[in-house]
């Protein structure tokens, strides 16, 4: 079985974003429209299921789109509305997929709102609605990175509520504000480089041993600058970042050239990586040099000829170990 | 001939940092200290100086500490006065020890100050002191990027003079304030990553053919990255990465670690390398597995085996071609 920890519902019927249009435009907010379950599956069977079966991928842990997330927009009550209806509508998806799709939820974030107040969501959306993970934006500000490092106590409230839940979160901002930064080009990316190396400074997995991360984006800039880091952490007075991290942290393989497939496999022991291809998002081209979709992970993880063992975990035990409500 | 693209002075005397100290204190600025000749010397032949021949290299392009540069500190004059005396005494460092260093300069970068008004000591420093290139922050702000793109018009007038001057720039940021960013550790990378995506969103070499622009670090997470960099220029209706940007972008060596290194050169071409290796720098501890420091780039870069042209534009061609005002 092959598991792609990360897909997001980017492909969400038309009148759920306009929905949110009309939130963000301010006025008189319209009810939440109706969604038919034919145009969920209309919205789902020709882009990733269609795409899953090509690639041989059989259940794809599932979330709001991250871009959309836009924990900047309003205040917290708008963010709150929005994250449920978001979630409630990959609730959907999985009941008429349910072989195919897990459900991880939003978190309704909000700038300087404490982050206890969105660990009533998490516990809806896994008590109630079945999910087996959440996303956590570091940068609830959209690029302006006001609030405290991973690390800092006052996000304990959330880690130790997905502790109690046992479910993990992939580490994973939003949309961005500020023109130096090109969403899925750079602030994804950074935002992924700057988490690993917050955790790196910090003994949060002491505190919290049950706490798992995912760091998506095959952990940013991480893999390439594995020395660096082991560096670091040695100038820094850290222990090696296989005893302080490697316990509770995992990237996945959403890097879409056979190079870096090759470097994540090289540097990052295979317990600690998870298949995924963040299809249908970022990257949606066909590679000129492959005549295959960019964003086709797969093909360069079989290019690794894995052993069997470690092919099994990076396909589905890591993710079965990592998010341990999946039942499917 | 091997030339290092990627040095700072990090160990200049502590006399220069105490007045930076002083200046950054407040209070009645006392004169810059005298600092002699063989207190240069001394903070040079054990550190950089040894290194260098411990490990073959000839030549370092050299510049001031960067994380010293600290462009979000004081007004324009605090910078200025700051810039001159840290290039300055880099200049003394090229003529006592002028086979063996070329100078890069600092600029007096201000957070909102134009940088037309940094052109002057660029100026100063090329045609008076013989430096070669300068290092170029594109967050002044020390990681708040309260600065418009690297591509945005307001930069040009700097451009314009490095092509009329004919030197390049690194693009390095500094120090930073938000407890989000270990500065080495991800405002490092993150910038290098941010910078790369602002050039390929834009036509700035369109307009500026003869401008070169130095991406240290390896090019933050660029290289691992690759094809979703390629993947982003299609969706974004850009030409290919090698049309508009690999004429007049360049990476350094300074990446910490073999499978790093193996990976730079397999997805850049050798034309847009420039062994670095950017000590004494951010990593100064020796690797446990390999014996050998760190930032020994050379040691990775040997190891790659390139074919013997490769090897020569890495080592020497490249930096020549890129800094073409190198005379030694």
């Amino acid at each position: 079985m092959i598991i792609d920890c990360h897909g997001h519902y980017t492909t969400a019927p038309g009148a759920h974003t306009a929905w949110r249009d009309a939130q963000l435009a301010g006025g008189p907010l319209p009810p939440y429209p109706p969604i038919s379950d034919d145009a969920i599956r209309e919205s789902i069977e020709d882009s990733q299921l269609r795409l899953m079966r090509e690639r041989g991928v059989d259940l794809t842990i599932f979330s709001p789109r991250a871009s959309a997330m836009g924990h900047h927009f309003g205040d917290e009550a708008a963010s709150t509305a929005w994250t449920r209806h978001c979630n409630d509508l990959v609730a959907r998806v999985t009941r008429l997929f349910p072989a195919n799709f897990a459900g991880v939820c939003q978190l309704p974030q909000s700038p300087g709102v404490p982050i206890a107040r969105s660990v009533a969501e998490l516990r809806r959306c896994v008590e109630e609605l079945g999910f087996v993970g959440c996303n956590l934006n570091p940068d609830p500000s959209g690029g302006h990175w006001t609030s405290p490092p991973l690390t800092d106590r006052s996000w304990y409230p959330l880690y130790e509520a997905m502790v109690e839940l046992d479910v993990p979160a992939m580490v994973h901002v939003s949309a961005v504000t500020n023109a130096n930064f090109h969403a899925t080009g750079s602030h994804y990316l950074n935002a992924d480089t700057t988490a690993f190396m917050q955790l790196l400074q910090a003994d949060l997995f002491r505190d919290l041993p049950g706490l798992r991360l995912v760091i998506p984006h095959g952990g940013g800039a991480v893999p390439y600058h594995w020395g660096r880091f082991r560096g670091l952490a040695d100038m820094l007075g850290r222990p090696p970042l296989e005893e302080t991290l490697l316990g509770n942290v995992f990237f996945d393989t959403c890097v879409y050239h056979q190079a870096g497939i090759d470097l994540l496999f090289e540097v990052v022991p295979a317990d600690n990586i998870l298949f995924g291809s963040e299809m249908v998002g970022a990257v949606r081209g066909i590679d000129p040099r492959t005549g295959h979709h960019f964003d086709d992970t797969r093909r360069y993880v079989e290019a690794l000829d894995l052993p069997a063992d470690d092919r099994a975990k990076v396909y589905e035990r890591n993710a079965r170990r990592v998010y341990p409500r999946l039942v499917v």
